[in-house]
């Protein structure tokens, strides 16, 4: 029974740190949410139950790791960003994204009844992780903008696709057709032209996603600095976003 | 608004492909779990219910993937080993990883009031993991001895470490104290001098953890083979148990 | 001067030690050969001081790692084989792949009077070099296969190709016009029929290039074994040579 | 003879890019070189010979790739710089590691006779190399202050070590133990109360190393500017330097 016999496995196990000073991205994803959303009856083109929930869940994910600098969510998919120089767990890989995508499964999970009354989680969902470095703030800037791009482009397409559909009694075929080959300018009138929506005035957690941050504030008794996590839905593609929250990644160096 | 703009950031996405042609092991393990089976009033030295809501999270994964050959747990770690010529996701490391991980942790939130019935879930658990490669038949056999030697090692010394606390009331120091510097058979002894107790008797799910196995089966109606996953807790240091199943890695080439 | 100031950049290197009890292949490639052997005037299809020039830098490659098995060459390429437990350097990837490349580099170099005499090196020469890992004996030898199996292509498709230029007083461009769609079959009889060439008589160094091995040989007067290196023109494509040099990779392990 | 049967072990060649828009550093170091110094009677405590031989091979590696920037050489040390948006050979790491590696080697080797004339090289010798990546300008030039605040240290304490036994007629031990627990000033103290000598006014070779850059230059009849390399033995502790070259990190996005 010499557990010392068999322990040379152990030399297996290789390093897998990752590349000092650099930000460490933690992106998580939905797996098979195309289908999870049909059981689960969520409405189409947005459902708020599940975006808050999914929310819900990441405030908890930033909220255990002091090092996660903000975070950001869109859909079925949530980035977590960890401080250029986070220094949890040594930086090794495998525990960095298993906790984080553990970590967020299991509040998805467990918060479920929270947000979904009266709609049973019927199966336990699946989400998929990875991590990507980015060595400078213009990266890691581009990197959140893009995931902000792409929630824009798909939005806007999903809420004309389900328009046309639910208000305009097309089939999805019909709905796909219709759309083929449209810019966003041609969205955009569809939706004012034929169904009197204004896309601009769609809720912005829909539009733009959700930004987790953390934020220093003052007690009201004490003065005292301390610090919350805020969500926003505000327009990262807009220079005014960085210069309002500049402290973001100059101070964590 | 052009996603394009910074569309480069996925340049950044690096290949983490497995070598071919190796046992893939995924091991995760419990976070905190000291902690969360004191919050979760799990029975010392070992809590069926929570061994069992471990191997029923398991077995969920393993029979989602078919590439999974074989799985063993014991305490609050799993390990999954897919075959060698495993090519799900195109063998990408993150994405096996983490959808293991996530699945089993789902898994163990979901069926939690299934197996704890009245002891209310108190915070959503997390599960870390991490990916190693064996090259050969003997190493993943040693793997899987090396991880029940250490299940042996560690119930012999909680088994008699708890007996000593709740039946021959020592406090923890004393008992740490006694059975410092003691070799197995001491520990046997103790149990089975002091406190009438053949450490041999214990439930073998304690002693030796659960292997989950893919096993071919014939239908008693059509006679036609099946797959079925089956729980067993047999003695894999012996050579006995790989003579039974050499199946397992013979046929995976 | 603190040297202690700056010495946190030594964190960024990171460690990249290869998986145990795997074949570690080394394989060196000339960089831009097509024209380093114009320049220097190699014999067309093939230069035997060259292909003698690359075994004996690849020979002395071989007499300073005991850990090095076997060794392959053709063209202007070198496969080095280490035994699967080899632990030289701690199997750190960087070291083991430079310390070979440049041993090969330099004697290469070194040696280069001592086989083209007459014709001056009018340069340093370059070689690349690459990492292969490899789990079993299948692998191993199938990969010796195929650089086996690529020489013997390239060389019947050049012998016949520069035997139309040389001999047949074709351009480059008509020779590559005649073999193009032919097979092996085809290619013979043009060698046969056209110019009264047997391949199969061409030089076994051409046609299947070099293996070096390490063999063991009784000292004449004190009958005590002791370790040679020969280099052989076998054929690895079939059976015979791995039952004869079995010992190769079963004893390795 | 079908290749196709082998073409499967390329497969096992796993993709090795390297993080995008990080420096690279590829840093070479002579092996076993106090052994080769001796055996070609190397001046102690530095041979001007070897130090221009490794910065003539440094000078062939530097003019032949355009995204080198900067090189710095010491002792049988060099450190290659490439810009932070570097695509030579996609950033593939074994790549640009062994071909930096090997044109220097056959360098070396080949311009041996240039530098050590009436010196024979005994036998070709090796020089290993690794990779190490840098996010950000602050780090990569904390990298080169360390490997000259590194010359500084070994040069200061090499020189009274060698002043000690060629003129102070201590045996090594002798030498070694009247260094043992100095600092700076007093090795300076030493070389000149006992010996005369004014460090200071040592060579700045020895005590620098060797900074090889990219200037651009006018050329004296077009007027139109053009590229040189230029070797340099500046010090790149005092910030002076770093505004002097400012253009060397900031221009190479």
């Amino acid at each position: 029974m010499a557990k010392s016999t068999f322990e040379y496995v152990k030399t297996f196990e290789l390093d897998d740190s990752l590349l000092p000073n650099t930000w460490i991205v933690v992106r998580i994803d939905g797996k098979c949410f195309h289908k999870f959303a049909d059981d689960h009856n969520f409405t189409k083109p947005n459902d708020e139950r599940a975006l808050k929930l999914m929310n819900y869940a990441a405030f908890h994910v930033v909220k255990e790791f002091n090092e996660l600098l903000v975070a950001y969510g869109q859909s079925d998919e949530y980035s977590f960003i960890f401080k250029k120089n986070c220094q949890l767990y040594n930086r090794r890989q495998s525990k960095l994204l298993t906790t984080i995508n553990s970590k967020f499964t299991a509040s998805y999970v467990y918060y479920w009844d929270m947000f979904f009354k009266g709609e049973r989680l019927k199966y336990p969902p699946t989400f998929d992780g990875r991590i990507v470095l980015y060595p400078t703030e213009e990266n890691i800037i581009d990197y959140l903008k893009w995931r902000q791009a792409d929630v824009h482009i798909n939005n806007l397409y999903n809420t004309t696709f389900w328009t046309l559909i639910l208000k305009g009694n097309l089939s999805p075929t019909q709905a796909e057709k219709r759309l083929c080959g449209t810019v966003s300018a041609d969205k955009n009138e569809i939706l004012f032209k034929e169904f009197n929506m204004n896309y601009n005035k769609e809720p912005e957690i829909f539009k733009r996603g959700t930004v987790l941050l953390r934020k220093s504030v003052s007690k009201e008794n004490s003065g005292k600095p301390s610090a919350v996590i805020v969500d926003i839905h505000d327009d990262m593609l807009k220079e005014k976003f960085w210069h309002k929250h500049s402290y973001l990644f100059k101070n964590s160096k």
